[in-house]
């Protein structure tokens, strides 16, 4: 039995949510609430004592890491439809991509939208409830990026991932103008993982993503919105949960 | 046939380096010498246009990365020694903490030995010529930190690397009081991955990884010391090549 601990469908939690649906696994969704620091509480602690989404439940084994919980439904799921090409050079391919996300795209991404949102989220509360909160995050760096959102973060490090932004869709632009697909020919976990962090940047960042600067990124985000699993993900999220992209715990596993 | 580009073995290149070592393949050992920056030369930029070692080349495909190119040797070799589990959950355990090397503990101890080492390095040269070689560099962030090493780092920054690499060194030796190896019973990549920044340490940070504060860790790194493949690789780099662990070019692929 399969359980997935994830946020809505953006960023981190997206990334095994589409696989999962790509795959056609039956799986519980538990959908955590960021807003109000659900996945810091002790229940969650005894999942992942991290306090991070995605993590999945697998018969009681539990898997963190989104890249990692979406490599282990390929080794355990190798039968059904496949996300990582059997090719040893196309896979190496496929990771180069993927860990791009983890090391480099998903943080920029992340500090702009948590500057933009989870900042507003976090100065609903009073600086003593805040710390309360805070006080429960388990990674130290986590406790500094939410503290940094409440204080606002500051302006040099929002105009250096401005430009971290700014080369990885330069960078995304021209891997699609000479090859369909991130890893080459096939639909792969490069493109799911990227997705998770692009899907919705010609909203958030109309200026760098958009039909005239980006075609080619604009026309992939759109092939895999359109992808039969990407619809039914995202008509299977609650109404009241759909988080915009870029979103507040963009940055979470 | 199998080429490995690499400086000596240490950080990541002591990944790959190790992992043929111990699936006992034969391949071509082709070491850079990163004091006169031969991995930003042009004739090497045609194999790895990111002018990063380590770089494999099999049978004239380039694989980049130290962690994608440790996978690939396990997805193309799966016939001699193993160093990957074959139980998927092992596996994502494994993942964890290469992970974890690549995106937190390599960093951190990389800053330190590049402010020890590569600021001495790249003072020798005068302001035209050190620039002269940065422009060479085609990762901005890579410009950056040479520039940062020639400069001085920030001290804050230092600070900073200082208290990662205190929490790294005790988070290993937690795990090292659970586990023989980091994701198990059996030796993996893991091992190896944490091994290529750890070893050393006991000389570079003696006050954080002595016999007496970390026994576990000083224990874990002799025992791969010990380890015939781990032998045979410093027995066969040349010895005016020797690098000192958590050395200069510590952070390349």
């Amino acid at each position: 039995m399969l359980t997935l601990y994830s946020f809505g469908p953006g960023a981190n939690s997206l990334k095994p949510l589409l696989a999962l649906y790509e795959k056609g696994l039956p799986f519980t969704r538990r959908q955590l609430n960021p807003a109000n620091f659900e996945h810091h509480e002790d229940w969650f602690k005894k999942i992942n004592p991290n306090a991070q989404v995605p993590a999945l439940d697998h018969d009681g084994k539990i898997i963190t890491e989104s890249t990692v919980i979406c490599e282990y439904l390929e080794d355990v799921f190798a039968d059904g439809p496949r996300l990582r090409p059997a090719d040893p050079y196309r896979r190496a391919q496929m990771r180069i991509w993927t860990k791009w996300v983890d090391e480099y795209f998903c943080w920029c991404v992340s500090t702009i939208g948590w500057e933009r949102m989870v900042s507003r989220m976090a100065r609903q509360y009073s600086e003593e409830e805040f710390e309360a909160y805070v006080r429960r995050i388990p990674l130290y760096e986590q406790q500094v990026k939410w503290r940094r959102a409440r204080a606002g973060f500051p302006q040099e490090m929002l105009e250096e991932e401005m430009r971290k932004i700014a080369f990885s869709v330069r960078r995304l632009e021209a891997r699609l103008a000479e090859s369909p697909w991130l890893a080459g020919p096939d639909y792969t976990l490069a493109d799911i993982c990227n997705f998770a962090i692009a899907n919705g940047m010609e909203r958030g960042f109309p200026e760098l993503v958009n039909a005239q600067d980006t075609p080619r990124l604009v026309e992939w985000i759109g092939r895999i919105n359109e992808r039969p699993a990407a619809k039914k993900m995202f008509a299977e999220t609650p109404r009241d949960k759909l988080e915009r992209p870029a979103q507040p715990a963009a940055r979470s596993g």
